[in-house]
């Protein structure tokens, strides 16, 4: 039985008073373990962050345990009071990014304290938004609120999801759920709660060129030599404007379907603010646009970006010699119906018409996704949100990608045994914590705030349960 | 008064065959020496580089000095037997490439002897041919050949020589010569001697792009953040065709001095080949030349090259992140009658007004060259030459650049006070000894035909003013 929403309200105000400093020892614990997924040597560390996670559950009451993939393992919490209760199933991800670069002005992977600011890679992407989930189950379990909690801790979310659809396969049968709550998006503004119900999907792939197997003397051998970074600077140059964006791979847009003037007009109003945009994200310069096509071209539009091309000299000065083989990281975001195999066949074709000789290499491959934003679950999302934050969430999309959505959303199934459990956005970060980039943080306002919205969502699905 | 040929040949053979003990054990102690002038790390190892020479030249009776400069010391030796003898002035440089990357089978820095091959940063450029200069002098002074002999070792070639002006300027009253000897160049094919007389120039410059401050998240900005990399890609395919080589920036060939069918036809008699070529410098693909257009494209047309872009993500995978700033390390290869600065002022103006945001910084600037190939120096050179390698050497020109030269030949004078002191180039590296690249080596065949060629040099110029 749901307890009254007034009455949750004063004893979750005592409760999340109370319980901040936990909330800081545990985000601090696990801001500290360097769960970098994409980097090899870390292997170790990605187990001490599963074995910390199943710990943090058991504190909780929760039966956890690793569960082994292919690749690195999937947390499952479970906490089931009654199986006539509604299941609530929560997706976070416990991998970070690397936090390579001298831009960081404290070192990543040590926690710090700036009064409501949490300092340390992966405070916001996405330790400290799992944590305010556990923090509400918390409160739930002590305050009998009639709902079983599942949590999925992902290690592998920042390369991809490449085990995460074995796992949903391989234990389906013991994890149903009535909803999905996703918690690893981002707000448009503080102040202005966001609900996605969109994602872009990424296609990544290296172009590799070798031209010989040592630096050659530019002076001895220019003229003759091919140059591998100059020939992909050419590529590069022949699949996108770099100026607008605009990808010239023919083909390329056909199945994009464009947002609509309506979805457009949510999107403006979310509270995006180009010179806020700016800020946030530290730069100097971006594209001439209005809001609503930048919101557009970051929502609902395809992108073809260069992350780094390796090789040559890199050090002070100029060594004038002709490197023997150049790389170059590129990725796209695609966007609902855009099909990865299909893009990439397109840009092989494209690619391989100009230079032969380059080798291309398939990389990370996440499928767009669109969800409806009607329905049961997202209007529990949109008044929990509303109560824990005081203002009616906006409807947008996400930029970025998450690959465990889609395969929850095709692979999951109900308690009784049905295909399409519904997958909604809960997140909790804001653009000013520096998502993926250097000196990542989150803070005690959106902490706190989102252990409330999680407490009032998990009362709203007890109810409409009733 | 100069010994006969024969005699020479004969003692000189004897003593060649006796000097290779000391000749490896000197050329391995200044290989050891990591004199890498363009990096700020190295300073005391460019003074310990020419303390170390200043020693090696006083061994053989020379007066030897370290000459300071704004910049890295100049090492200067003179051995004046009599004013009335011609004085010779020899240019070489003990500074050396920087020996990064993992494609070193040796450490670069640890001198090793493989039968006749030496292997080491700096062997063939430019210590061995030093060397070998070094003892032919000692030769000559045992044995009473009639000339004065002057070492100018530089200690700033691979940096562009930006101090030489001011040391030649500065200290040309006390070094005046009737000829310089340049020893820095490459034969095009082993067993095939070659005498240079041009030379390219080379323009450097860096572009530099910054649109943020830190790492932006592609998913959350993509579409509406600029990337740098991206940007200064379609600037490299805006400035030349990569596939061809040809530079598209307007008035680029302007004042191109294009070589004869005659120039040609000698470049072409070098023995060049284009396997040869290939196999020398370990290339997979080249351009689809024939030999004429690669000796033309080498020696006489200019260049644009892409020698690293610095930015973004460079580690294992695809860190899907847009960078905030990109680098392009860039020169460009002139030729006679190119004007460093000219062209620079072209590239400016191409390059602003297509990306404003972009800065341009000038790096090293060096004048083409272009010497007579006649006249009793260079007509001495070439009996050197045949008489020590036991072949006729072919007049061709080198891709490379060295901006001592041009400094020698416009400020240089004769002990007579006059300016336009001849400068002819007997170099002595070839192509499979890795000038500028990994596993650079030089080897005895080399290094004692250059002994003897320089003994025969010597005896000629003596003979030449009997």
């Amino acid at each position: 039985m749901s307890t009254s929403g007034s009455s949750i309200s004063e004893k979750l105000d005592a409760y999340v008073a109370g319980i901040r400093p936990k909330f800081e020892q545990v985000l601090g614990q696990m801001v500290e373990i360097p769960s970098i997924s994409m980097d090899p040597q870390k292997r170790a560390e990605m187990e001490r962050m599963a074995d910390y996670a199943v710990g943090a559950l058991q504190e909780i009451g929760a039966v956890a345990e690793k569960v082994t993939t292919p690749g690195n393992p999937v947390v499952l919490g479970q906490i089931v009071r009654n199986p006539s209760y509604p299941t609530i199933s929560i997706y976070n991800h416990l991998d970070v990014q690397p936090a390579d670069g001298d831009e960081w002005q404290k070192p990543p992977f040590v926690f710090s304290v700036d009064g409501d600011r949490y300092n340390g890679r992966g405070a916001t992407d996405d330790k400290g938004p799992a944590l305010a989930a556990l923090m509400a189950a918390r409160f739930a379990v002590e305050n009998d609120i009639p709902v079983n909690i599942q949590f999925v801790w992902e290690l592998e979310e920042e390369i991809g999801s490449p085990s995460f659809e074995h796992f949903v396969k391989a234990n389906r049968l013991r994890m149903p759920a009535d909803c999905v709550v996703v918690s690893d998006s981002i707000w448009i503004a503080r102040g202005k709660p966001a609900i996605a119900y969109g994602l872009r999907g990424v296609q990544g792939f290296s172009l590799i060129l070798e031209t010989g197997t040592k630096d050659a003397h530019s002076g001895l051998t220019g003229g003759v030599a091919r140059n591998p970074l100059a020939e992909l600077a050419q590529i590069i140059a022949d699949c996108y404007d770099v100026r607008t964006g605009r990808i010239k791979i023919p083909g390329f847009y056909d199945d994009v379907m464009h947002a609509t003037k309506k979805e457009v007009d949510s999107f403006v109003s979310s509270g995006f603010s180009l010179a806020e945009f700016k800020k946030a994200h530290a730069f100097k310069k971006i594209r001439n646009l209005t809001a609503s096509q930048a919101l557009k071209n970051i929502f609902a539009l395809p992108t073809f970006e260069v992350h780094g091309i390796v090789g040559g000299y890199t050090g002070p000065g100029i060594k004038t010699a002709i490197p023997p083989r150049g790389e170059a990281k590129i990725s796209m975001r695609l966007v609902p119906n855009q099909n990865c195999g299909k893009i990439m066949r397109l840009v092989e074709k494209f690619i391989k018409a100009r230079n032969p000789d380059v080798k291309i290499v398939k990389e990370t491959s996440l499928a767009p996704y669109l969800g409806p934003f009607g329905g049961p679950y997202a209007d529990a999302g949109r008044e929990a949100m509303k109560q824990a934050f005081g203002r009616e969430p906006a409807f947008t999309r996400e930029g970025g990608s998450i690959g465990a959505v889609v395969t929850m959303k095709n692979h999951m199934i109900t308690p009784r045994q049905k295909r399409g459990v519904p997958v909604i956005f809960l997140g909790l970060s804001l653009p000013e914590h520096g998502y993926h980039a250097p000196n990542e943080c989150f803070d005690w306002g959106q902490a706190s705030g989102g252990i409330k919205m999680f407490v009032h969502y998990f009362d709203a699905i007890a109810s409409m349960k009733k």
